[in-house]
């Protein structure tokens, strides 16, 4: 078993990483925990549930009340409406201070439970066990939340698990694009942090069939050990922590304007990241190889063109409403070098000016 | 100007209590926050909002982009619809991580507005201006909640605010039984934690008619001092901030089943603490001059048997269902003697023949 201790200043805890460790959850977490729980509480999506809940469930081998709450599956359950319901169930069911909410699924089960455990009765503990490739991303750290009509993630706290159990088996259920996705933020993770990481990637990864376990766990661990360095000096993303948002300023203004689903987050995020290298080359005069890690991206099938039905100046308007905005500022996350990230306050011309340019050209045969 | 440090584990920050002062919040707030705001929420309640809304905004200056929410007034409002609708009131008015929440009312408006604070953005900064005597209580500790139809405060967290600022002046447009609710905190603090002030008080308050200004200060000053030293001792209540319960385990029974509004918090905890006290005395056979008390709660109007219409049983299962309990006990504060506080199971026999005593009786005339 692989593990990557996660060091955050209010609360200190493990990544397990291993192949079957979903059948493993109950046992685990009796022998982790400090203080007896009373009961669990297992929150999966539709997708995931026929998949592994199972699986988890039958780990506490009856030893203690468990209940199961399905959710949708999909960004539309990180909601006002589902947040509420969920609570409902936990009520309904008696949970209480000392129950244990068990987060089975990708990045949307995550958060959403998360925020459930941290506001239940004032708090309550959970565990992760993230069952896509971006939610070894979305599983540690602490951060959870729900969408506002206007803005994603707006409304949320932060909230560290006891534990995350991560089972790299799951993934292989996982539809490519979901790889892709997931994918997007191991990149990223390399280029503010490991340059080492990210060749051992592109050399490795060439598309996302049968990558062998062992290296699917070696991938999860380091990329893992990326966020476990900025979570551990940076919890509450006052400094370095905003690093991470690396490509997601466009990214998410992409995503938003697209509409949630039309395109995933980390292929958002792909075309954000190529954003942010050009605006980088540009603002520090500087190259760092925009058009070779573009190559990669593209034999990996990303996108790294914005999409042409998107209007520049929504996404200038979406980009300066981002929640690390002030005032209609944009700033962003960009490159002095390699693994050295800087936030920054660009001109909106500059950018406006940029984005026309990474505009998909029609192809007019 | 008084002055009462809040020494929470997480954050420590001062209650001022000054006639006055509602006028002053906007140059005080800016004297005190270490970091610069960049706009201004105030949330409040359409029975304070005429009163003095005007003043708090007005005390601003225009100095920088401040917004207003009035929530309709009363216990409904801590409801998750409000909750989501003064969310999208905070996005429309485009507030960012450095925006300040200004909670001006009672413990609706505190709890409401502590919540959306808590969780606007992952947290942001608030303060707290109460108007109600009971929010000497709440607008000190950083718990915050709104209220499920299964529970009260069960969807909530801990935040603290960045400071409170306590104008009693406001106090003299609480109607009597407002005043009422609120005094069974203060005499709560003083039966847990301060027999002398409980004694002073028993000497000077005799109505809520015109208590000088004066008194009314000093009051809160030592009230809010009981509150304070808990708060330090554990912000979390895994221990003695439990004690603060006193009276409240059939308190928020018999106002659940009596629906919210039908009897004011204080007036339902006045019989839990007179339940308390007689439950206490049975326990461990000491002398807690029970029926003193009860005379002085006569005296200030508030009601000290258990309303007849209310069914034992359906009281006992809400106990059980506390937020305080463990999976069907019933846990009770009660006193081993006077600032004696202690925590205990009790058996449900035991409770269902002492409600059955304090059971209000008919008058057959
Ligand atoms: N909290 C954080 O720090 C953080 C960081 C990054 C992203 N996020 C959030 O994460 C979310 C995206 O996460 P995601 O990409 O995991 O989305 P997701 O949870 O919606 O999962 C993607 C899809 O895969 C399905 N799925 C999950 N596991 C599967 C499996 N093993 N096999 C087959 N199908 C499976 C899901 O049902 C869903 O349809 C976003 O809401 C984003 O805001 C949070
Ligand atoms: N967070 C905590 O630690 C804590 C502790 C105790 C109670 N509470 C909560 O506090 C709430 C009760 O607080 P409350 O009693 O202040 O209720 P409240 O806020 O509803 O105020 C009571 C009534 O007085 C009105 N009012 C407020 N200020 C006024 C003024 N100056 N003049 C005239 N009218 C005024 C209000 O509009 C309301 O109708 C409950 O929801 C309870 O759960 C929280």
């Amino acid at each position: 078993m692989k593990l990557v201790p996660i060091e955050a200043k209010s609360k200190s805890y493990n990544v397990y990483i291993e192949a079957r460790i979903r059948h493993k959850v109950g046992q685990l977490l009796e022998e982790i925990v400090t203080e007896a729980f009373s009961s669990i509480f297992v929150i999966t999506d539709s997708v995931v549930a026929p998949l592994y809940l199972n699986d988890v469930v039958g780990s506490f081998q009856n030893k203690l009340p468990i209940y199961t709450e399905v959710i949708p599956s999909g960004e539309s359950s990180k909601s006002f409406a589902t947040y509420e319901q969920v609570m409902t169930k936990a009520l309904e069911c008696g949970l209480d201070r000392k129950s244990v909410i068990v987060a089975l699924g990708g990045g949307v089960v995550g958060d959403l439970a998360g925020f459930v455990a941290s506001t239940y009765m004032r708090g309550i503990r959970f565990v992760q066990v993230p069952t896509t490739l971006l939610a070894h991303d979305s599983s540690v750290g602490g951060k959870v939340a729900i969408n506002h009509a206007l803005g994603k993630n707006m409304v949320g706290s932060f909230h560290q698990p006891d534990a995350v159990f991560y089972d790299p088996e799951t993934l292989y259920s996982l539809p490519e694009r979901e790889w892709r996705s997931g994918f997007a933020e191991v990149i990223k993770h390399g280029f503010i942090r490991n340059q080492d990481f990210l060749q051992w990637l592109q050399g490795e990864v060439k598309s996302f069939d049968q990558l062998p376990v062992e290296q699917v766990i070696n991938l999860l661990e380091r990329s893992l050990a990326v966020k476990a360095n900025i979570v551990a000096e940076d919890e509450r993303e006052s400094g370095v922590r905003a690093y991470l948002n690396f490509g997601h300023t466009l990214g998410h203004a992409i995503e938003s304007e697209l509409g949630y689903g039309a395109i995933t987050h980390g292929e958002a995020v792909a075309i954000g990241m190529i954003f942010a290298l050009k605006l980088s080359e540009t603002m520090f005069e500087i190259d760092l190889h925009v058009k070779q890690h573009e190559n990669w991206f593209q034999r990996l099938g990303y996108k790294t063109t914005i999409p042409n039905k998107l209007n520049v100046n929504k996404l200038i308007g979406k980009m300066q409403s981002d929640k690390k905005a002030e005032a209609g500022s944009i700033r962003m996350v960009l490159l002095q070098g390699m693994e050295k990230a800087t936030m920054l306050e660009i001109p909106p011309s500059m950018i406006e000016q940029l984005i026309a340019e990474q505009m998909e050209v029609d192809d007019v045969g």
